[in-house]
């Protein structure tokens, strides 16, 4: 199965289109879970099985795994093992390396790491992003156009973020590329859409970031079903430091799916 | 004491601007080592000990310990911590996040595997590289010019590459930036070190990626005093499948180590 097929069949059966980031902190999340061994395992298990009849994605953040040593990432292959079939795992890595190296971070991801889809830098051009690519069963979503202040530094100047997305159209030989486009510029994601064509997004910026959903989505919807993967991390992950977090969490998750769903049907009505 | 600080004292120490990455692939290390628990970590540990008389710093890339997994990621720290003290620990991890998540990714390789610096894309633009030069010890190379041809793609056109360049002179307030910059493009190089200023490059793409040493040289040396690190990683590594692997390394590393020396010693004469 294609990933463009996985996620399609994920998207159909969840009726969502609803991602939730996985970004632990040990200082963020309840304190009553250090009675754990694994208190971030613990925290992730609870928000998983709370979130998911409304998540069609889960999207770990290696960084956060990264930042406990080699035991952060044995818990992140811990959480990859309990995430249900029925929704994509998206390894939000960011990497970015050439030929020999590339290979091995595709490795990591898709192979070791057992991820649907992947994040990549696209600075380092074609070759870097090709053993990827070449992993014809699993997603890469290259960032194109992020939501942070210093995408006006490289992204925005020349258009580049729009030769990225014209570069990825291009590379799309395998069907399994997607891009990453910031909720932050909804007038841009038109551009961007013109420009890449039939292929899914990833939406970051929702919530905490303070994107605007409904212009996003109505511009980066282009009508041929291709799924407008909307992530939400820290405001559904920390919406309670209490008891009652994993409760908190389903409800904030559910308050999302609604919003897309609504947005969504308004459109294709 | 400062990274500059760190680098120069180490090249005044050791005399040497050579670099040795360590991108350990399990079918590449001589198959003897197989009879070890840990073929990577025996291997890699006789290859420092027969480099470090030539080495000033060495670069560990990520990428090949994370597709062995946690375990992989266990070995990283491992090698990390046998390095010898007057040799610089570059993190060859080529990461790349925004606000919180950059944190993490900075936490993880000066805090977590000890490194003295970082490898950083600059997609993301400068609060995705801020939290990296946050550690005012620690040293962050951001990539600019690499050695691939997908340096066609984005760096070239409307001259990305020089301003990164820029960029990253104007983000040095705490200087400890510094800029990876291929060898394959020699005449470029000169107008980096223009608009760079004073910092150090990272030159990889000399050895098995054929770039040009004397050529890079000449132009990335801006008389400054600022070291020009050179990184081989497979000529060294790979110099021998065979029982001498180790001492095949060391004649390879003191090779490019006269070589650097002998060049920059014309230079400076």
């Amino acid at each position: 199965m294609s990933f463009y097929q996985k996620l399609e069949a994920c998207v159909q059966k969840k009726k969502s289109m609803l991602c939730v980031g996985l970004d632990p902190v040990l200082d963020r999340i309840p304190i009553f879970l250090n009675q754990y061994s694994n208190p971030v395992l613990r925290f992730l298990k609870e928000i998983i099985n709370a979130t998911k009849p409304w998540a069609v994605a889960y999207k770990p953040n290696f960084a956060y795994f990264e930042a406990l040593g080699h035991e952060g990432l044995k818990t992140l292959t811990e959480v990859i093992e309990m995430l249900p079939e029925d929704s994509v795992i998206i390894g939000d890595a960011k990497r970015s390396d050439v030929g020999h190296s590339a290979q091995m971070y595709a490795k990591a991801v898709f192979e070791t790491f057992h991820c649907d889809a992947v994040t990549v830098s696209p600075y380092q051009g074609h070759d870097a992003i090709q053993p990827f690519l070449d992993y014809k069963d699993k997603g890469t979503f290259l960032l194109c156009l992020t939501s942070n202040p210093g995408a006006d530094d490289f992204q925005l100047p020349h258009d580049l973020y729009l030769r990225v997305a014209e570069k990825t159209r291009d590379w799309n030989t395998n069907k399994n590329c997607g891009l990453v486009v910031g909720a932050t510029h909804p007038g841009r994601v038109k551009k961007i859409r013109e420009v890449s064509g039939p292929m899914p997004f990833l939406i970051p910026g929702i919530g905490a970031q303070g994107g605007s959903l409904e212009q996003t989505l109505k511009f980066a919807d282009d009508g041929s079903g291709f799924p407008c993967l909307i992530n939400v991390s820290r405001s559904v992950l920390y919406a309670s430091k209490g008891q009652d977090y994993a409760e908190a969490a389903a409800k904030e998750a559910q308050k999302y799916y609604h919003e897309i769903n609504t947005l969504l049907n308004y459109k294709t009505a």
